[in-house]
């Protein structure tokens, strides 16, 4: 992969750094933020990372996790060059009411922007912590143990543990390197897959309960009531849209959130070809091709049955 | 790895092999047989792969699946050498009752018995399938797209698509070549894990709602009426009990099964350092550290307390 000379010249000029990532931040977006701050620590320059959200419990096992902040009142004033990991527009990361003197943006998402000093921006990467991995080699940055965690983190999850079409033979390359470097791939599937609170599986059982598949779309619910009923919140739902995906007919996976005042969120996934990003924006949504998710108000039996009739009308098998 | 240098000799001087796999054949048993019979037929040999158990319909996206014969009537007339593939004794592969002139062992289970005239049993080895990759190396066999999904596919499962603890640099190297020969990872999964009929999911809700936890065991159930009720088998069930461990509570989770007239096949697994085969053997039951299982009989609730019983006694840290 071709490293930007321009950025490989700005890290080893300059001296403060902010690093920041996007708002609702995932294991990518956190393990390339934190890889990169202790390579750029150990070349001696002070570094800041920053999340509006900062981390959620369930990645506060990532390596240095408790550098991460969430306000930059003190950091401004040390005049620091912006590194943008994993988005490509400041407001992705809460900065749309500050300024910088340089600024680079690093990130594997499309963009309709052009945002950045310095833009590295390549959507055919699988993740952004693939990129970092790169970059680090460039910056002549040994791979220790914690960097290593951080960086097979942030591939695994943007690649499901290397099950999703992003997975390449560079994928597994890097990761067999970083494991060379002290990354645990167990005790991290572990970390990633095997620590949720039992209320999050009560309600994951709960909404199972109300799948129904029509025309090859599997739907299913959860109810206001249903996360008072097992104390859970919207962030303990991630994930559960795929799981009816594992039904060799079901081509597409929706979840509904009642979102209250007769709103609610879908979160669509989809197989193979099947684009979803095309249904999501009939509803003013948006995403990716197998992921996707729009707004909807009414009932839910309006909001199923308008879906239904939105993925006949794309046709499910595009 | 080291390659016996024997195996190699008597692969490239023999004309006549027999491949064969354990019972209740995976995917690693069978794609480390798909793949060595392609290599050796391209080598001009005369191969026949033979499963006592024929080929799961799971498994038949396997290329070349359906050579895999459950006969053996008009094979032995040819005289083959027999190379016995991911398991290490005669029994395993219903060949017990068979001799042969010339037999060869490649395996990566534990064993306690000296079958065969070439042994190369390597039990830290993650699958079968990485010593069929470094043989056909050896041999100077060319991966083609068959060999190389064969391949991928029984390293996938055998470590959990890179989430198990045998999961090293070694494992995802050798994938990262396999899927440069032509095997796509995400082709592979999908075939893997998305591919359950309704009836199968349906029958998993069902299970999952019966859940209960003691002592950091989760326990589920399935009865004879519940099979019928969904139109499942045993074969069905492959993967349940993994699922309540997503609970960072659950070190053991159970899933017993009724076999009829009283009696109760459990499977269990566990996490990380505990070892569920410790409480298996007290049963008389055996497996792996983190899988194994064991029959009882009785009412379901005296299994239960019994298995409780047992895991408080082993230690459930341990």
């Amino acid at each position: 992969m071709k490293i930007p000379k321009e950025i490989v010249s700005v890290l080893k000029k300059e001296k403060v750094f902010l690093i920041a990532t996007h708002i609702s931040p995932d294991g990518d977006a956190l393990g390339s933020a934190l890889a990169l701050s202790s390579a750029l620590e150990s070349a001696g320059k002070e570094v800041y990372v920053y999340n509006k959200d900062s981390v959620p419990p369930f990645y506060r096992f990532l390596p240095g996790y408790k550098k991460v902040i969430s306000s930059l009142k003190r950091t401004l004033s040390k005049d620091p060059v912006l590194i943008l990991l994993d988005c490509n527009s400041p407001d992705r990361a809460a900065l749309e009411d500050y300024s910088f003197r340089k600024s680079i943006v690093i990130d594997h998402h499309e963009t309709e922007n052009d945002f950045g000093d310095i833009r590295w921006v390549v959507p055919a990467v699988a993740a952004t912590g693939l990129m970092v991995f790169y970059l680090l080699k460039a910056i002549g940055a040994a791979l220790n143990g914690d960097i290593a965690r951080n960086l097979y983190t942030a591939i695994a999850v943007d690649t499901g543990t290397f099950r999703y079409s992003n997975t390449s033979a560079e994928v597994l390359k890097a990761g067999a390197e970083l494991i060379e470097a002290g990354a645990d791939p167990a005790a991290i599937a572990e970390c990633l897959f095997e620590r949720w609170e039992k209320n999050r599986f009560e309600l994951l059982v709960m909404t199972l309960n109300n799948l129904e598949i029509k025309n090859d779309v599997a739907m299913m619910h959860i109810t206001k009531k249903m996360f008072e009923k097992t104390d859970t919140t919207a962030e303990d739902t991630e994930n559960f849209s795929n799981l009816p995906r594992t039904i060799r007919s079901v081509k597409i996976s929706a979840l509904f959130r009642e979102l209250g005042n007769g709103a609610w969120k879908a979160s669509l996934r989809s197989k193979g070809n099947v684009n979803v990003a095309k249904i999501a924006e009939l509803f003013g949504g948006g995403g990716h091709k197998n992921a996707a998710g729009f707004r909807i108000e009414g009932s839910l039996n309006a909001a199923k049955r308008k879906l239904l009739l939105a993925a006949g009308k794309t046709g499910t098998d595009r």
